[in-house]
Protein backbone atom coordinates (compact mmCIF):
# COMPACT_ATOMS: atom_id res chain seq x y z
CA UNK A 1 0.00 0.00 0.00
CA UNK A 2 1.40 3.38 -0.59
CA UNK A 3 0.89 6.28 1.98
CA UNK A 4 1.15 9.59 1.15
CA UNK A 5 3.56 11.30 3.96
CA UNK A 6 4.55 14.62 4.68
CA UNK A 7 8.08 13.98 4.65
CA UNK A 8 10.14 12.18 1.65
CA UNK A 9 12.27 9.86 4.58
CA UNK A 10 11.53 8.82 8.37
CA UNK A 11 14.29 8.43 10.85
CA UNK A 12 16.70 8.19 7.33
CA UNK A 13 14.77 5.67 5.81
CA UNK A 14 11.90 5.58 3.12
CA UNK A 15 8.77 5.25 3.58
CA UNK A 16 9.08 1.23 2.72
CA UNK A 17 12.08 0.55 4.52
CA UNK A 18 10.63 2.28 7.65
CA UNK A 19 7.67 0.42 8.10
CA UNK A 20 9.32 -3.26 6.89
CA UNK A 21 11.66 -2.56 9.76
CA UNK A 22 9.04 -1.77 12.29
CA UNK A 23 7.40 -5.42 10.88
CA UNK A 24 10.52 -7.19 11.52
CA UNK A 25 11.24 -6.35 15.03
CA UNK A 26 7.69 -5.33 16.12
CA UNK A 27 5.47 -8.44 14.46
CA UNK A 28 3.39 -5.74 13.34
CA UNK A 29 2.71 -2.37 12.00
CA UNK A 30 1.70 -0.74 15.59
CA UNK A 31 0.19 2.69 14.82
CA UNK A 32 1.67 3.39 17.53
CA UNK A 33 4.78 2.88 16.86
CA UNK A 34 4.60 4.71 13.20
CA UNK A 35 3.58 7.56 14.81
CA UNK A 36 6.63 6.86 17.28
CA UNK A 37 8.91 6.82 13.89
CA UNK A 38 7.70 10.30 13.54
CA UNK A 39 8.66 11.29 16.97
CA UNK A 40 12.25 10.06 17.04
CA UNK A 41 12.61 11.32 13.27
CA UNK A 42 11.95 14.77 15.00
CA UNK A 43 14.15 14.90 17.99
CA UNK A 44 17.13 13.55 16.15
CA UNK A 45 16.69 16.38 13.77
CA UNK A 46 16.65 18.59 16.41
CA UNK A 47 19.82 17.38 18.22
CA UNK A 48 21.88 17.53 15.00
CA UNK A 49 20.59 21.34 13.92
CA UNK A 50 21.09 22.72 17.51
CA UNK A 51 24.56 20.29 18.12
CA UNK A 52 25.95 19.42 15.31
CA UNK A 53 25.94 15.67 13.14
CA UNK A 54 27.57 12.82 15.77
CA UNK A 55 26.38 13.74 19.00
CA UNK A 56 25.66 10.35 21.35
CA UNK A 57 22.22 10.47 22.75
CA UNK A 58 20.39 9.03 25.17
CA UNK A 59 16.98 8.27 25.08
CA UNK A 60 14.07 8.13 27.58
CA UNK A 61 10.27 6.74 26.64
CA UNK A 62 7.28 7.70 29.00
CA UNK A 63 5.51 4.97 27.91
CA UNK A 64 6.00 0.84 27.88
CA UNK A 65 3.34 0.97 24.74
CA UNK A 66 5.27 1.08 21.34
CA UNK A 67 7.90 4.03 21.42
CA UNK A 68 10.30 1.91 23.42
CA UNK A 69 10.96 -0.24 19.91
CA UNK A 70 10.96 3.33 17.51
CA UNK A 71 13.91 4.05 20.19
CA UNK A 72 15.37 0.69 19.87
CA UNK A 73 14.87 0.59 15.85
CA UNK A 74 16.12 3.85 14.95
CA UNK A 75 18.50 5.11 17.21
CA UNK A 76 21.18 3.22 18.58
CA UNK A 77 19.83 3.11 22.20
CA UNK A 78 18.21 0.01 23.53
CA UNK A 79 16.84 -1.00 26.85
CA UNK A 80 19.80 -3.75 27.36
CA UNK A 81 22.47 -1.61 26.80
CA UNK A 82 21.12 1.21 28.91
CA UNK A 83 21.15 4.08 26.75
CA UNK A 84 17.44 3.49 27.03
CA UNK A 85 15.03 4.16 29.80
CA UNK A 86 11.45 3.72 30.31
CA UNK A 87 8.83 5.42 32.58
CA UNK A 88 5.56 3.60 33.39
CA UNK A 89 3.42 6.43 32.98
CA UNK A 90 1.60 6.17 29.66
CA UNK A 91 2.17 9.63 28.21
CA UNK A 92 3.01 9.26 24.65
CA UNK A 93 5.91 11.55 25.12
CA UNK A 94 10.16 10.96 23.97
CA UNK A 95 13.07 12.37 25.02
CA UNK A 96 16.59 12.14 23.24
CA UNK A 97 19.45 14.03 25.08
CA UNK A 98 23.16 14.48 24.75
CA UNK A 99 24.74 12.02 27.01
CA UNK A 100 27.66 14.29 27.76
CA UNK A 101 25.86 17.89 28.70
CA UNK A 102 22.26 16.43 29.13
CA UNK A 103 20.64 18.94 26.66
CA UNK A 104 17.81 17.84 24.10
CA UNK A 105 14.75 17.62 22.99
CA UNK A 106 11.63 16.02 24.11
CA UNK A 107 8.70 15.50 21.73
CA UNK A 108 5.15 14.38 22.35
CA UNK A 109 1.60 13.46 21.05
CA UNK A 110 0.01 16.96 21.12
CA UNK A 111 -3.99 16.50 21.92
CA UNK A 112 -4.61 19.56 20.28
CA UNK A 113 -2.90 19.37 17.41
CA UNK A 114 -3.85 15.82 16.80
CA UNK A 115 -7.58 17.05 16.47
CA UNK A 116 -7.07 17.92 12.59
CA UNK A 117 -6.82 14.03 12.29
CA UNK A 118 -9.82 12.68 13.72
CA UNK A 119 -8.46 8.87 12.76
CA UNK A 120 -5.51 9.88 14.95
CA UNK A 121 -7.48 11.44 17.66
CA UNK A 122 -9.88 8.92 18.19
CA UNK A 123 -7.46 6.04 17.71
CA UNK A 124 -5.22 7.18 20.80
CA UNK A 125 -8.25 8.61 23.20
CA UNK A 126 -9.84 5.57 22.21
CA UNK A 127 -13.22 6.92 21.10
CA UNK A 128 -13.92 4.13 18.37
CA UNK A 129 -13.85 0.64 18.33
CA UNK A 130 -10.69 -0.78 16.87
CA UNK A 131 -13.01 -2.54 14.35
CA UNK A 132 -14.13 0.70 12.91
CA UNK A 133 -10.74 2.15 12.18
CA UNK A 134 -8.84 -0.36 9.84
CA UNK A 135 -4.99 -0.49 10.68
CA UNK A 136 -4.08 0.79 7.14
CA UNK A 137 -6.43 3.78 7.39
CA UNK A 138 -5.12 4.55 10.46
CA UNK A 139 -1.44 4.11 9.65
CA UNK A 140 -2.41 6.64 6.53
CA UNK A 141 -3.17 9.52 8.61
CA UNK A 142 -0.28 9.15 10.88
CA UNK A 143 1.52 9.32 7.77
CA UNK A 144 -0.65 12.50 6.25
CA UNK A 145 -0.09 13.92 10.19
CA UNK A 146 3.82 13.03 10.69
CA UNK A 147 4.94 16.20 12.92
CA UNK A 148 1.80 18.19 12.38
CA UNK A 149 0.41 16.28 15.75
CA UNK A 150 3.51 16.55 17.62
CA UNK A 151 5.05 19.03 19.42
CA UNK A 152 8.44 19.59 20.71
CA UNK A 153 10.68 21.51 23.51
CA UNK A 154 14.17 21.62 24.34
CA UNK A 155 15.12 20.27 27.28
CA UNK A 156 17.74 18.96 29.84
CA UNK A 157 17.59 16.04 31.96
CA UNK A 158 17.89 16.30 35.92
CA UNK A 159 17.28 12.60 36.88
CA UNK A 160 17.37 9.24 34.80
CA UNK A 161 20.36 9.33 33.05
CA UNK A 162 23.34 7.88 35.06
CA UNK A 163 23.82 4.28 34.34
CA UNK A 164 22.33 1.62 36.06
CA UNK A 165 24.96 0.06 38.56
CA UNK A 166 25.36 -3.30 39.69
CA UNK A 167 25.70 -3.76 43.26
CA UNK A 168 27.87 -6.28 44.99
CA UNK A 169 27.32 -9.80 43.80
CA UNK A 170 26.90 -13.33 46.03
CA UNK A 171 25.63 -16.60 45.64
CA UNK A 172 21.63 -16.53 47.48
CA UNK A 173 22.00 -18.80 50.21
CA UNK A 174 18.28 -19.96 49.02
CA UNK A 175 18.97 -20.88 45.62
CA UNK A 176 22.41 -20.79 44.89
CA UNK A 177 21.95 -18.27 42.15
CA UNK A 178 24.01 -14.74 41.94
CA UNK A 179 22.41 -11.92 43.07
CA UNK A 180 23.01 -8.33 44.28
CA UNK A 181 23.11 -8.32 48.05
CA UNK A 182 21.72 -4.82 48.56
CA UNK A 183 18.17 -7.13 48.35
CA UNK A 184 18.95 -8.49 51.67
CA UNK A 185 19.68 -12.21 52.83
CA UNK A 186 18.07 -13.80 49.76
CA UNK A 187 17.29 -13.05 46.54
CA UNK A 188 14.11 -11.61 45.67
CA UNK A 189 12.69 -14.81 44.54
CA UNK A 190 13.47 -16.75 47.74
CA UNK A 191 11.91 -13.91 49.49
CA UNK A 192 8.47 -14.90 48.50
CA UNK A 193 8.27 -12.80 44.93
CA UNK A 194 9.17 -15.06 42.37
CA UNK A 195 6.31 -14.79 39.04
CA UNK A 196 6.98 -18.85 39.22
CA UNK A 197 5.92 -22.51 40.55
CA UNK A 198 8.45 -25.02 39.73
CA UNK A 199 6.97 -27.81 38.12
CA UNK B 1 37.94 -14.05 14.90
CA UNK B 2 36.89 -17.71 14.97
CA UNK B 3 35.43 -18.58 18.03
CA UNK B 4 35.53 -22.16 19.20
CA UNK B 5 31.96 -23.42 20.48
CA UNK B 6 29.92 -26.45 21.74
CA UNK B 7 27.02 -26.06 19.18
CA UNK B 8 26.80 -25.18 15.31
CA UNK B 9 24.35 -22.79 15.51
CA UNK B 10 22.86 -20.49 18.43
CA UNK B 11 19.19 -19.30 17.89
CA UNK B 12 19.46 -20.77 14.50
CA UNK B 13 22.57 -18.65 13.49
CA UNK B 14 26.15 -19.13 12.24
CA UNK B 15 28.31 -17.96 14.74
CA UNK B 16 29.39 -14.75 12.55
CA UNK B 17 25.34 -14.05 11.92
CA UNK B 18 25.11 -14.60 15.52
CA UNK B 19 27.80 -11.80 16.51
CA UNK B 20 26.49 -9.73 13.41
CA UNK B 21 23.18 -9.22 15.04
CA UNK B 22 24.55 -8.63 18.43
CA UNK B 23 27.01 -6.23 17.49
CA UNK B 24 23.78 -4.31 15.22
CA UNK B 25 21.40 -3.97 17.37
CA UNK B 26 23.86 -3.37 20.84
CA UNK B 27 26.38 -1.59 19.10
CA UNK B 28 28.78 -3.99 20.77
CA UNK B 29 29.26 -7.72 21.80
CA UNK B 30 28.61 -7.77 25.16
CA UNK B 31 29.33 -10.75 27.25
CA UNK B 32 26.43 -10.79 28.44
CA UNK B 33 24.53 -10.72 25.36
CA UNK B 34 26.27 -13.61 23.73
CA UNK B 35 25.78 -15.95 27.28
CA UNK B 36 22.44 -14.35 26.82
CA UNK B 37 21.92 -15.97 23.27
CA UNK B 38 22.92 -19.01 24.88
CA UNK B 39 20.00 -18.97 27.47
CA UNK B 40 17.76 -17.98 24.64
CA UNK B 41 18.94 -20.91 22.57
CA UNK B 42 18.41 -23.44 25.03
CA UNK B 43 14.97 -22.35 26.33
CA UNK B 44 13.44 -22.20 22.77
CA UNK B 45 14.94 -25.56 22.14
CA UNK B 46 13.67 -26.45 25.57
CA UNK B 47 9.62 -25.52 24.57
CA UNK B 48 9.87 -27.16 20.75
CA UNK B 49 11.09 -30.22 22.52
CA UNK B 50 8.13 -30.45 24.96
CA UNK B 51 5.39 -28.83 23.33
CA UNK B 52 6.71 -28.81 19.52
CA UNK B 53 6.73 -26.60 16.69
CA UNK B 54 5.29 -22.78 16.61
CA UNK B 55 4.36 -22.37 20.08
CA UNK B 56 3.92 -18.56 21.04
CA UNK B 57 6.08 -17.80 23.53
CA UNK B 58 6.09 -14.73 25.94
CA UNK B 59 9.71 -13.45 27.88
CA UNK B 60 10.56 -12.46 30.91
CA UNK B 61 13.86 -11.42 32.27
CA UNK B 62 15.35 -10.66 35.51
CA UNK B 63 17.57 -8.12 35.00
CA UNK B 64 17.75 -4.70 32.51
CA UNK B 65 21.73 -5.76 32.09
CA UNK B 66 21.84 -7.48 28.19
CA UNK B 67 19.30 -10.44 28.52
CA UNK B 68 16.35 -7.89 27.36
CA UNK B 69 18.25 -7.38 24.24
CA UNK B 70 18.87 -11.18 24.23
CA UNK B 71 15.45 -12.05 23.84
CA UNK B 72 14.72 -8.48 21.42
CA UNK B 73 16.92 -9.82 18.86
CA UNK B 74 16.84 -13.31 19.05
CA UNK B 75 12.79 -13.63 19.63
CA UNK B 76 9.45 -12.11 18.23
CA UNK B 77 9.72 -10.43 22.26
CA UNK B 78 10.39 -6.95 22.27
CA UNK B 79 9.55 -4.45 25.44
CA UNK B 80 7.51 -2.55 23.13
CA UNK B 81 4.75 -5.04 21.69
CA UNK B 82 4.85 -5.94 25.49
CA UNK B 83 5.38 -10.07 24.78
CA UNK B 84 8.71 -9.40 26.72
CA UNK B 85 8.80 -7.98 30.58
CA UNK B 86 11.97 -7.29 32.43
CA UNK B 87 12.43 -7.48 36.74
CA UNK B 88 14.75 -5.27 37.80
CA UNK B 89 16.34 -8.03 40.01
CA UNK B 90 19.92 -8.33 38.19
CA UNK B 91 19.63 -11.90 38.34
CA UNK B 92 20.95 -13.49 35.30
CA UNK B 93 17.79 -15.63 34.26
CA UNK B 94 15.15 -16.00 32.02
CA UNK B 95 11.81 -17.65 31.11
CA UNK B 96 10.32 -18.19 27.71
CA UNK B 97 6.81 -19.89 28.60
CA UNK B 98 3.85 -20.73 26.27
CA UNK B 99 1.48 -17.73 26.54
CA UNK B 100 -1.64 -19.90 26.09
CA UNK B 101 -1.13 -22.37 29.11
CA UNK B 102 1.63 -20.23 31.16
CA UNK B 103 4.24 -23.35 30.79
CA UNK B 104 7.77 -22.86 30.17
CA UNK B 105 11.09 -22.78 30.91
CA UNK B 106 13.75 -20.77 32.92
CA UNK B 107 17.33 -20.97 32.16
CA UNK B 108 19.73 -19.43 34.36
CA UNK B 109 23.80 -18.59 34.84
CA UNK B 110 24.57 -21.38 37.15
CA UNK B 111 27.49 -20.40 39.56
CA UNK B 112 29.05 -24.45 40.53
CA UNK B 113 28.98 -25.13 36.86
CA UNK B 114 30.28 -21.24 35.96
CA UNK B 115 33.28 -22.27 37.87
CA UNK B 116 34.66 -24.91 35.97
CA UNK B 117 35.31 -21.44 33.33
CA UNK B 118 37.10 -19.42 35.25
CA UNK B 119 37.20 -15.99 33.24
CA UNK B 120 33.36 -16.17 33.10
CA UNK B 121 32.91 -16.82 36.72
CA UNK B 122 35.15 -14.15 37.17
CA UNK B 123 33.72 -11.64 34.86
CA UNK B 124 30.09 -12.02 36.17
CA UNK B 125 31.49 -12.02 40.09
CA UNK B 126 33.63 -8.83 38.68
CA UNK B 127 36.87 -10.43 40.48
CA UNK B 128 39.37 -9.36 37.95
CA UNK B 129 39.04 -5.87 36.58
CA UNK B 130 38.03 -5.60 33.04
CA UNK B 131 41.46 -4.44 31.57
CA UNK B 132 42.63 -8.13 32.55
CA UNK B 133 39.86 -9.76 30.71
CA UNK B 134 39.94 -8.93 27.24
CA UNK B 135 36.51 -9.09 25.58
CA UNK B 136 37.22 -11.21 22.49
CA UNK B 137 39.09 -13.59 25.21
CA UNK B 138 36.00 -13.65 27.84
CA UNK B 139 33.84 -14.35 24.67
CA UNK B 140 35.59 -17.18 23.68
CA UNK B 141 35.40 -18.78 26.89
CA UNK B 142 31.62 -18.10 26.98
CA UNK B 143 31.23 -19.72 23.49
CA UNK B 144 33.42 -22.64 24.38
CA UNK B 145 30.80 -22.87 27.96
CA UNK B 146 27.79 -22.73 26.47
CA UNK B 147 24.98 -24.41 28.01
CA UNK B 148 27.81 -25.70 30.48
CA UNK B 149 27.33 -23.14 32.29
CA UNK B 150 23.73 -22.84 32.77
CA UNK B 151 20.84 -24.98 34.30
CA UNK B 152 17.20 -25.02 33.39
CA UNK B 153 13.90 -25.72 34.32
CA UNK B 154 10.41 -26.49 33.60
CA UNK B 155 7.93 -24.08 35.10
CA UNK B 156 4.54 -22.52 35.08
CA UNK B 157 4.02 -18.56 35.10
CA UNK B 158 2.19 -17.28 38.00
CA UNK B 159 2.14 -13.84 37.46
CA UNK B 160 3.43 -10.88 35.11
CA UNK B 161 1.72 -12.57 32.55
CA UNK B 162 -0.81 -10.54 31.40
CA UNK B 163 -0.54 -7.42 28.80
CA UNK B 164 -0.20 -4.06 30.29
CA UNK B 165 -3.88 -3.01 29.87
CA UNK B 166 -4.13 1.41 29.45
CA UNK B 167 -6.70 2.83 31.66
CA UNK B 168 -9.07 5.58 31.11
CA UNK B 169 -7.05 8.71 29.21
CA UNK B 170 -7.68 12.22 29.17
CA UNK B 171 -6.07 15.42 28.48
CA UNK B 172 -3.58 16.86 31.96
CA UNK B 173 -5.30 20.37 33.18
CA UNK B 174 -1.56 20.52 33.94
CA UNK B 175 0.13 20.54 30.35
CA UNK B 176 -2.87 19.39 27.99
CA UNK B 177 -1.21 15.90 27.43
CA UNK B 178 -2.86 12.91 27.34
CA UNK B 179 -2.19 10.73 30.72
CA UNK B 180 -3.83 7.92 32.50
CA UNK B 181 -6.56 9.35 35.07
CA UNK B 182 -5.48 6.51 37.58
CA UNK B 183 -2.78 9.01 38.11
CA UNK B 184 -4.37 11.05 40.10
CA UNK B 185 -5.66 14.86 39.19
CA UNK B 186 -2.62 15.21 37.17
CA UNK B 187 -0.13 13.50 35.36
CA UNK B 188 3.07 12.64 37.25
CA UNK B 189 5.13 15.39 35.73
CA UNK B 190 3.05 17.83 36.67
CA UNK B 191 2.86 16.42 40.44
CA UNK B 192 6.56 17.05 40.01
CA UNK B 193 8.60 13.73 39.24
CA UNK B 194 9.33 14.89 35.79
CA UNK B 195 12.92 14.00 34.17
CA UNK B 196 13.78 17.60 33.05
CA UNK B 197 13.98 21.05 33.23
CA UNK B 198 12.32 23.11 30.14
CA UNK B 199 15.06 25.00 28.48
Amino acid sequence: MHFNTSQATICGRSRDDFLAEIDKFHGWRAPGLVLGGFMVDWAQELIETDMGPDIEADAIVETYHCLPDAIQIFTPCTIGNGWLKILDWDKFALSLYNKKNLNGFRVWLDLDKAKAFPNLYNWYMRLVPKKQLPLEILNQTIFEAGRSALSSRAIRATRLYKPKKKGRTDACPGCGEAYPVSQGSQCLTCQGQGYYNLK
